[in-house]
């Protein structure tokens, strides 16, 4: 029996244990967007650091950054052999509201072939996924390349510390080619590698307008409202059309090939199956391209950028009614970017289109987070062809080749820093709640998952050259 | 010495007691609009009935209403003399933000001449100022004319059970005039009597989209937010010009006499005045009047009707952001109406005009609250010359009379039920923070305004004709 076959057989009689330290994991509510979560979060550092002691990975630590510890280990006892950086996050999204959860969001119950739970498939169920195939090679003999591993705390607020951490340690990660599930399926059976990923940007947006909290009866129709104005303010940022209404917002967006949106339509998803995944009944946005062909939502959410508001606040929120004009209103805006379009310059037009929109009677106050550069991996990647072997020796399916309309900031930092492409092999499905309520990871995908990770392994160390063209220029840089 | 000077001099020897009285009833956090604090309500309405029984009032009770109790006493045992019939409500606005507060809002602290805490002057502390006048008088000897209280527990929640307890016990509240302190002073030391009172309406807006809560990083771009849609559908309410943009909402709005804007602006708070009571920089509205006159910051507030958002929520509130396109949006909305605007016409009005501006993609549901019709009273009365002496013989000023912004529905069911005009003697100050953090009343206002009430018994008790005309239509329908 070779190295794979037994780490396979390994893998196929411990589901029980994977599950229940998999629940353990997702128990721990590592929200990193919560300052009362902080020491949750470490916490689950902490766990996880222990986990990958005790199945043997090398050097396990937990290392401080500015906000939340990123978690590393290693394994490089196969000397000749490629090298691959294994990338997950243990930290989740806020658990939003409770009343709209069908379980509690930290219970991580499997009522129906699905653990439910505030990260169960982002990113834990599947970054667990790939820790359980090292065990399955360290326990039945060895890994079949070198592995490096960064588990980070804070991709659910941006990886503001990732980029500083990174440049002090970039020998500790040297590696060929990384790795990362925090993608997803196309449909169930329908595996799917990510080519190329959005970018994005954040803001805040606060209008302050008189001084206190106004009775509206007494005051209201001679001061200006700031819920008002920042409606109206809102409103303003995108035009009928549905396009952004910033100026000069498009300027510096690529075209995308005829050829390739041919390919998109092919092999990605239809209209239909994003209405269905959204649970939407129209879609909206951007209608045509200049020459008036439409554009799919496929292609409204991936090769064209986007500005959504993620939250607003202001005045009375309980039951009943309260008679006050407010003293502020705040927004959360985020953008989605994609090729040329470059964050500080989108944050840069952002805020002076928003200053110019701020009427004389508000003060506004905008605070950015600089998000990540939009990307995108050359599809002829060979690490794409291990990847594609390996889900189809475990899902029995090739995987397609997709654009996200999403961001996974390290990326951009892999590329930038340690001069490596990512393979985005998700193992999660597009109705599996991320970021919504009642987010599961299916047990079928969590246990077949392992296999497509233990055969990535196996299959990345065979190849010649895992980065091919990438890694070379990583070379010629060195 | 007369009944009068008698019970004023009660009055001055009983300051500290009267304070530690005001300071109990306003640490009961009453707030009607929240059903966690439904106890509270209910335990105020008893601490003021078994209050009243014990400074000598008859037949105190707490009557059980849909919702809130209704406190009610009496005293009619000086035959022959008008019944004045005194209105308050015991029930306060939520406290709104704690970190506003620069005290906290139930603790009824006194650090430097004022009593702070919410509901200190609106209503509990002018409430309990006619409260004191009579146990003065109670105290002392008797009342000069016959007294009926009702104190409500609903008057920030729109009063909406007041008319069917009035309608039931029409005789038992029968009086001559009502007066009621819920309304404020133009500036210290300028006392004002109201004449005129905006109606009121609210409305609850929520917007569905899609079914769930979505990754705006994966859907962003081709499914219309419900935050978004709210602010464009808030934003179109409102025309460029600061008039409410609903088809049909000035048209039954009454014109004012020429005359009775020069004496508003004769007598009524200047712009600067409003601004520096808003605590505001600059002003904003409906700007001229269809002939180009200018509308004064006081006329928009009182002779114009006014929409207001007092809440708007939706999506991720926490600190940081959250990448999510939320499942819905609300908001908060009223408005302030002015003869002869009908609100259940507004309310119509408003519905068509939503739905109308409802975009395919989302689902719109509006509840609708109604409100008080606008009211106006003859400044003629003779009862506005019982309190215009009262307010002489305490704070040695004559009283301006003014219009008001504000909507105090008890006005119109008192005319409508019960046939009587209402004097609005207020105690408040302008910066008194009602509906606002750091609510306070001042001790003057408390310890003089007492003395006003015990003055106003006086002089209403040898009106020969209370309510002048307004009076005799209520005899003649009889």
């Amino acid at each position: 029996m070779g190295l794979t076959s037994e780490a396979i057989a390994y893998v196929r009689q411990r589901h029980a244990r994977f599950l229940r330290e998999l629940q353990e994991f997702v128990r721990i509510p590592s929200v990193s967007a919560q300052p009362r979560h902080a020491g949750d979060v470490r916490r689950c550092a902490e766990w996880l650091a222990e986990h990958l002691r005790r199945i043997g990975m090398e050097q396990a630590t937990v290392e401080e950054t500015a906000r939340h510890p990123v978690v590393s280990a290693l394994w490089r006892r196969a000397p000749g052999r490629p090298t691959v950086l294994i990338y997950g996050h243990y930290d989740v999204q806020p658990a939003g509201p409770p009343e709209a959860w069908a379980v509690p969001p930290f219970a991580a119950t499997v009522p129906d072939g699905a653990l439910y739970g505030r990260g169960a498939s982002d990113d834990k169920g599947p970054l667990f996924a790939h820790v359980k195939a090292l065990e399955a090679y360290l326990r039945t003999g060895s890994l079949p390349l070198n592995v490096v591993c960064l588990f980070e705390g804070e991709e659910e607020i941006g990886s503001p510390s990732l980029r500083a951490f990174l440049e002090q340690r970039r020998w500790y990660f040297a590696a060929d080619v990384a790795v990362a599930s925090d993608t997803r399926f196309l449909a169930p059976g329908r595996p799917a590698i990510i080519y190329a990923l959005r970018g994005s940007l954040s803001m805040e947006l606060e209008l302050h307008g008189q001084r206190r909290d106004l009775h509206s009866g007494i005051f209201g129709g001679a001061i200006h409202n700031p819920l008002q104005a920042i409606c109206e303010l809102v409103a303003r940022l995108h035009s009928a059309d549905g396009r952004v209404a910033i100026p000069g917002f498009y300027q510096r967006v690529r075209r995308v090939s005829p050829a390739e949106r041919v390919a998109m339509a092919r092999v990605g998803p239809g209209d239909a199956q994003i209405l269905h995944n959204a649970g939407a009944h129209l879609g909206w946005g951007e209608a045509t391209d200049a020459q008036g062909l439409p554009y799919t939502l496929y292609e409204r959410t991936t090769i064209r950028p986007a500005l959504t508001i993620n939250g607003l606040t202001g005045g009375y929120q309980g039951p009943g009614g309260k008679a006050v004009i407010p003293a502020r209103a705040l927004a959360k805006l985020s953008f989605r970017l994609v090729p040329d379009q470059e964050p500080d310059e989108i944050a840069w037009l952002a805020r002076r289109q928003i200053a110019w929109l701020t009427p004389p009677t508000m003060r506004g106050i905008v605070r950015v987070r600089l998000g990540a550069r939009p990307t995108r991996i050359d599809p002829l990647l060979p690490a794409f062809g291990a990847a594609a072997r390996a889900y189809r020796r475990s899902f029995g399916a090739s995987p397609v080749l997709l654009r996200s309309g999403g961001s996974i900031p390290v990326v951009t930092l892999f590329q930038e820093l340690l001069g490596i492409p990512t393979v985005l092999m998700g193992l999660s499905l597009p109705d599996d709640g991320m970021h919504g309520p009642n987010e599961r990871f299916r047990l079928t995908q969590f246990y077949t998952g392992i296999e497509t990770c233990v055969h990535f392994l196996a299959e990345a160390a065979r190849c010649e050259d895992l980065a091919g063209a990438a890694g070379s220029l990583r070379k010629r840089n060195r």
